[in-house]
């Protein structure tokens, strides 16, 4: 006897790279774990509770593993002026830019920036989303930082979902440190880091290796302290300019490489020999209009394991839909369907270093979504529509 | 005293190039009409019914001026395939491109295509769009057309929306006619015209006039089949190839031009001369990685109406959301926010010749949707999310 039985669906297990399909399927539940996953007509036993899903997919819940979505204010204003033809110089003299969020969200509340999350949390939670990693970055000082990762952790306790953490401390250059990057750098190891680390608010440690990010060697001072710290690391890497990020951060042994636009193939191959994950972000391709694109042709052949996530910010992705982003991941990138949805859940899973998750597989955390569709290639295929009609999030 | 006032919003009344904003709004309407819009404070009564928005934006009922939401089954079958690798010989061995639509929406009955389209058309309600265009275009032969605009009308009668019908039997050469292209064409002006004409089922007459669909002659062919039912006519215009279908389709007095990927500036200019919007389909320029883009600085400076649309269809534009439209047209196109939202209000309004709707002034209909946002630019803005809080349809 099971906890619990859920039948009548179909199941894209992501348990290979057909994505795992059982037509017909039971999933068999006890606790908060997967007891059971088959073909209906070999279900082992009956449950104390049975749901009939009435010929529904169900998938892994899905994973968003690189968002920034706790932050003060919005960027659309400046959107609309920028579109209008504003010059740089006057949507900077407008307050614009990466400095306008990190200005609202140092002067935000708690409160304020949990108020202005929750919409976004929730909306990916709609889709099927059970897990979201989320960053800080636009606190730049540690009492920002740790208010930023305070919030994120909240989300978590107000919802049905898995909030991981990322201390995203080196993400530009604050205002008080203007023309001392490298003095910001140490500031992030020696200080932010431990300080935020010691009240137990990151689950990692990310940072933006770039030419208007930090250096590789500054980077390398930021991931030391991770280390100290005992948190794994990822890296914004490769998006504006090749810095070699691909090669850095598996020679860091990071959990994901996310951007990767201008990665070359040697450094994708030392992410595929490391099990670093590609974390690909067609929402900022998209709206920055950038013409390089990550080398997908080359990820395969290295074997590098791609993720596909939001990159839910303010500025260079106001992208509040996953599913969207498969639809994306495949218009831009040409992934194919089957990579899009392993992308938002068992790669997304490994991205953030979670291996309870992303698969239908005994033994793992019972996260489901489930979908009113065809087959699994519909969730890719419309675009800005919302197929799912349910989740269960630890068997729950 | 008015039948019912909306009052507590802003609004962006479309009524100018600046969207026509008035912040501390109220609205008040008679019957199906708008008797008032102005500053809350200048109100000259109160309404039977009031209605307080607490702070939302009211917009005219956002209009979906081309769709070819009617259709029998979907191609996410052939999409997958697609992005796998098929080639096209595998594709069409397979069954698949617009024929394969044909097929399934030849083969489905009215209650099926109905109960397919439903969702569908609720996806675009549910976003605050109030008058849908529906083209047939999948039957190519008099039962089959006349069947797809039946179940469109129907679709205007189980929902609150305004459906605008268009007849596109010149879409595509059916398979009884393979190789006879011009007789098709024939065809459809001396039969397929005033037979579904004779029903009332179109409100307007559409063709493909392209290399891969009808020349400019036959296309006359239909036009003047149009003219003699009495429809006025609008074209699918230079999407693939510069087939001056812009200055085509102004010669002819078209209500619009639909895509005009490849047109000429001279056409455009014409468009504006003799007052045919420029349909503008983001999706599918998306979809089909179209690199050619229409030229929206020569319509600015011609002085054409731009108006965006889903161009929802299983092939080129798998595109269930409007709003989602007006984000692509600004990151594709470069339009304005304001260029944008007009797209799917005012001007979408006159691409349908509808001029009782896309805007919010006394006498036009009482079509409103209601969104809860901080600045209309938050609509466009955001990707794949939808902050409607609900429509009022001819004042109910
Ligand atoms: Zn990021
Ligand atoms: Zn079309």
């Amino acid at each position: 006897m099971f906890d619990a039985v859920w039948t009548n669906l179909h199941a894209a297990t992501m348990a290979d790279d057909a994505l795992g399909i059982i037509e017909d399927a039971a999933i068999a539940v006890n606790g908060d774990t997967i007891a059971w996953v088959g073909p209906r007509a070999a279900l082992p036993g009956p449950g104390a509770v049975t749901h009939d899903m009435g010929g529904a997919w169900v998938l892994p819940g899905l994973v968003d593993c690189h968002t920034h979505l706790v932050f003060g204010s919005d960027r659309a204003a400046e959107y609309e002026m920028r579109l209008a033809g504003a010059t740089y110089e006057e949507l900077s003299r407008a307050g614009g830019g990466i400095l306008s969020t990190v200005r609202a969200t140092r002067a935000a509340d708690e409160a304020t920036l949990l108020e202005a999350a929750l919409p976004r949390l929730d909306g990916l939670l709609a889709e099927g989303v059970t897990t979201v990693e989320i960053k800080s970055g636009y606190g730049l000082d540690s009492a920002n930082e740790a208010k930023q990762l305070r919030v994120a952790r909240e989300l978590g306790r107000r919802r049905a979902v898995t909030i991981v953490t990322s201390l995203l401390a080196a993400h530009a250059v604050p205002p008080e440190y203007a023309g001392r990057r490298a003095d910001y750098a140490r500031h992030v190891a020696e200080t932010i880091i431990p300080e935020v680390a010691a009240e137990g608010l990151a689950d990692a440690v990310d940072a933006f290796a770039d030419s208007i990010g930090f250096t590789n060697e500054e980077t390398g001072w930021v991931f030391a302290a991770a280390a100290r710290a005992g948190l794994p690391v990822k890296l914004h890497a490769d998006q504006l300019t090749d810095q070699d990020g691909a090669a850095f951060s598996a020679a860091h042994g990071a959990l994901s490489a996310d951007h990767l636009e201008r990665s070359n193939a040697a450094g994708l191959a030392e992410m595929a020999r490391a099990g670093t994950v590609a974390v690909l972000l067609p929402g900022a391709t998209f709206t920055l209009r950038e013409t390089a694109h990550p080398d997908v042709p080359a990820m395969r052949a290295a074997g590098v394991r791609m993720a596909v996530s939001t990159d839910m910010n303010p500025g260079s992705s106001p992208a509040r839909s996953l599913l969207l982003m498969t639809n994306m991941a495949c218009a831009l990138f040409r992934m194919t369907v089957a990579e899009a949805l392993l992308g938002v859940t068992r790669h997304a899973a490994a991205a953030l270093g979670l291996h309870d998750r992303g698969v239908l597989a005994v033994g793992r955390r019972a996260d489901m979504a489930f979908y009113r569709i065809n087959r699994p290639a519909d969730l890719v295929y419309w675009m800005g529509t919302n197929p799912c009609i349910g989740r269960v999030v630890g068997g729950a």
